[in-house]
C-alpha cells in the first residue's frame, strides 16, 4: 500500500472516558479535518503515554475500548484516516530510543510537566535533594516519546492546546539535531493552535476535565445524561429575569453543538428570561437527539470489541506501511543495518 | 523452538575493535561458560548502547562486524549460545519504554556515569544551571535500557566489572517495582563479579582500554602484532639482570594465555634475567601461534559479512522465541492487549 506521511496527527491518551469537552475540543475537529480531500490524517490511541500516569491495567484497556468506539461512533471514516493504537507500532518505541540518544538532558529539564511536578514537591516542603520525589522517568522523558509519535510519520501539522506548544518546539529541536548529524530525514512539524476551538465548561463551570471531576461523558444512558445536565451549576436568577448567555455553562454547551440560527434563537430566549429548568430540559433534549444514534453504535461496538480490534489492527497495518520502511532508513543513517 | 531464559547474559558495545583485553576479560570467559552443559547463555552486540556515545555510522557498522567475527573466530558455538544483535530484537526498546514508566528519576540521578559527567562539567567551571551540558538523555537513561536487556530474557546472572554492579542493583530495583505493581513477572538478576578475571595491561602499562589508546587489537596482521608488542613499555633493566615478573606487562599478557607450566618456566627465565627484546619476541611468537588460526577465520568472516548476518539473524530468531511471548505477557499485565 502506498501511504503518505501525516499532514496532521493527533494522539489521545487512553486513561479516561471521552466526554463532551473531548469531543468538541479534539474529536470533532479531527473527524472534520479527516474529511478534507487529499489530506492524510493520523489519529492514534496513545497507550504508551497512558502507562505513565495510570498503573491500572483494567482502566487502560477499558479506556482504549471507549476511545476507539467513540471515534468510530462519532463518524470517523477509517478508510480516510489512519486510525491505530500506538502500541501496535513497535517502530515507535524503537525510534524513541534513537531520539533519546539525540536529546540533550537540559531540554527535558525545562519541560513544563516536569517543572510543575518539581514545583509541587517544593511547595510540599521537600528539600533540594528530594525534589524529584515520585517523579518517574516516564514523566521526565515523555516529550521524547511524543517526538517519536510525530516524527515516525513525518507529521507536518500537529493540532495542540497552548500548553502543548512546548512539546512541538522540543520535537523540532530533536529532529533538527538528528538531521544535522545524520542527514535530512525528518520534517520539522508545526504546532497548530486553533484559537476558535471551544473549550467547554463542565458541571461546575470550570473547564470540563477529568481532573476536575466535572465531565459529562459522551455516551451516558439517556436518564443519566439528563441527570448530569440538571446538575450543571447556574446562577440564582429567577425565571422570567432576562439572562446573559455569555456567562452561562448551559448556553456554552448548547452553542458548541447548535447551528448559528439555533444559537441566535436561543439568545432571544435568554433575553426573554428562559427559566433554568426549561433551558436544562431543552439542552438535554437537544444533545440527546444528536447523541442517540452514535450512542447506540458506541454500545454495539463495546459489545463486540473484536470488531474494534480488527479496525485498529488494519489501521496499524496502514501506519506501518509508512513506519517500517522509514525506520529502516533511520537505522541505516545511524549505522544499524544488515552486515 | 523451546528457548529457556538466560542463565547468563553479556552485551558488547559495538564502538571499537576487540583487543586482547576484551578477549581475556570478557570474550574468553563467556565462550568457556557457554560450553557448560545445560546452561543457557545469551550474548549480544549492544548497538543501541553504541549510539549513545558514537555518532559515526560507519564505525558502528564496522564494529558490529568486527565484534561478531571475533566471537565466532574465537570459538563461540552459536548452536549452544544465543548470539544476537540487540537491534534485531524490537521487544527490547518496547520493554525499555515500559520500564521507563516504572523507574524513579531519582534513581537515574544517582547513576555513576551521569554523576561523572556532571562532575566533569563542574570541574570545567560550569555554573549550576549548566551542569548537564553535553549530557544526552541517552547517557542519562541508559541504565533503563540495560535493565530491559537483562529483564527481557529474565537473565539470572550477569557477569560484570566492579563499576557495573550499580546497574544490576538498579535493574533489580526496577524489576522489583514492576513485580510489586503488576505481579511477579521478572526474575531479579544477580551481578557476578569474577575477581579472578585478569585485567590486562596495555602498551603503556595502564589497563588495556580503547579510551587510553593503548590496546593490542586481537587480529592485527602478524607484522603489526609484532610491532605493537615491541612497543610495550618495560623498565630499564639491562639484559641478564634478574627481573620481577609481577611488575611486567609482557609477563602479564603471557600469563593470561599460557598454561601454568609455561608460566612457571617463564618465571624462571625472568629470574635468570631474560632480555626484554628476547621476551618480546617470545611473547609475539606465543600469541601469534594462538591467534594465527582464528585470525584467518576472522578475516574470512569479515570478507563475507552476509554469513555473519545469517548467524546473527538466526540468533535473533532464537532470542525472540523468548522475548515475543514474554513481552506479550508483560503487555497484558500493564493493560495493553487485544481489545
Amino acid at each position: 500500500m502506498n501511504i503518505k506521511n501525516a499532514d496532521t496527527l493527533t494522539g489521545i491518551t487512553t486513561t479516561g472516558t471521552p466526554h463532551l469537552g473531548n469531543y468538541v475540543g479534539a474529536i470533532r475537529p479531527a473527524i472534520e479535518s479527516s474529511r478534507e480531500e487529499g489530506k492524510s490524517s493520523y489519529y492514534f490511541l496513545a497507550d504508551y503515554h497512558a502507562i505513565i500516569k495510570c498503573q491500572d491495567p483494567a482502566r487502560i484497556r477499558q479506556s482504549a475500548l471507549e476511545v476507539a468506539a467513540t471515534w468510530i461512533a462519532m463518524g470517523l471514516d477509517t478508510n480516510k484516516a489512519v486510525f491505530y493504537r500506538q502500541t501496535d507500532i513497535p517502530e515507535i518505541p524503537e525510534l524513541t530510543w534513537i531520539l533519546t540518544c539525540m536529546t540533550p538532558k537540559g531540554l527535558m529539564n525545562r519541560a513544563h510537566a516536569y517543572k510543575a511536578a518539581v514545583a509541587e514537591n517544593l511547595e510540599a516542603g521537600k528539600k533540594e535533594q528530594d525534589l524529584d520525589k515520585d517523579i518517574t522517568m516516564g514523566l521526565f522523558s515523555y516529550p521524547v516519546l511524543m517526538a517519536a509519535d510525530i516524527l515516525m510519520f513525518n507529521a507536518k501539522k500537529v493540532p495542540v492546546g497552548r500548553d502543548q506548544i512546548q512539546h512541538i518546539e522540543m520535537t523540532r529541536d530533536i529532529a533538527g539535531r538528528f538531521n544535522n548529524q545524520y542527514g535530512e530525514l525528518f520534517v520539522l512539524p508545526e504546532a497548530v493552535v486553533d484559537e476558535k476551538t471551544a473549550v467547554l465548561s463542565g458541571l461546575d463551570g470550570r473547564k470540563m476535565s477529568k481532573s476536575y471531576n466535572n465531565t459529562i461523558p459522551l455516551f451516558e444512558p439517556e436518564k443519566r445524561l439528563r441527570k448530569l445536565i440538571m446538575k450543571i451549576k447556574t446562577n440564582s436568577q429567577a425565571p422570567e429575569e432576562p439572562k446573559n448567555p455569555a456567562e452561562c455553562t448551559l448556553f456554552a454547551i448548547y452553542k458548541a453543538f447548535a447551528t448559528s440560527q439555533e444559537v441566535t434563537a436561543m439568545e432571544k430566549h435568554y433575553q426573554e428570561g428562559i427559566a433554568w429548568g426549561t433551558m436544562k430540559q431543552e439542552l438535554f433534549e437537544y444533545l440527546n437527539q444528536i447523541l442517540k444514534g452514535p450512542r447506540k453504535t458506541y454500545h454495539k461496538l463495546l459489545e463486540a470489541p473484536g470488531d474494534l480490534d480488527v479496525i485498529l489492527k488494519q489501521g496499524a497495518e496502514k501506519a506501518r506501511c509508512y513506519s517500517v520502511p522509514f525506520l529502516e532508513k533511520i537505522r541505516k543513517a545511524i549505522g544499524i543495518q544488515s552486515l
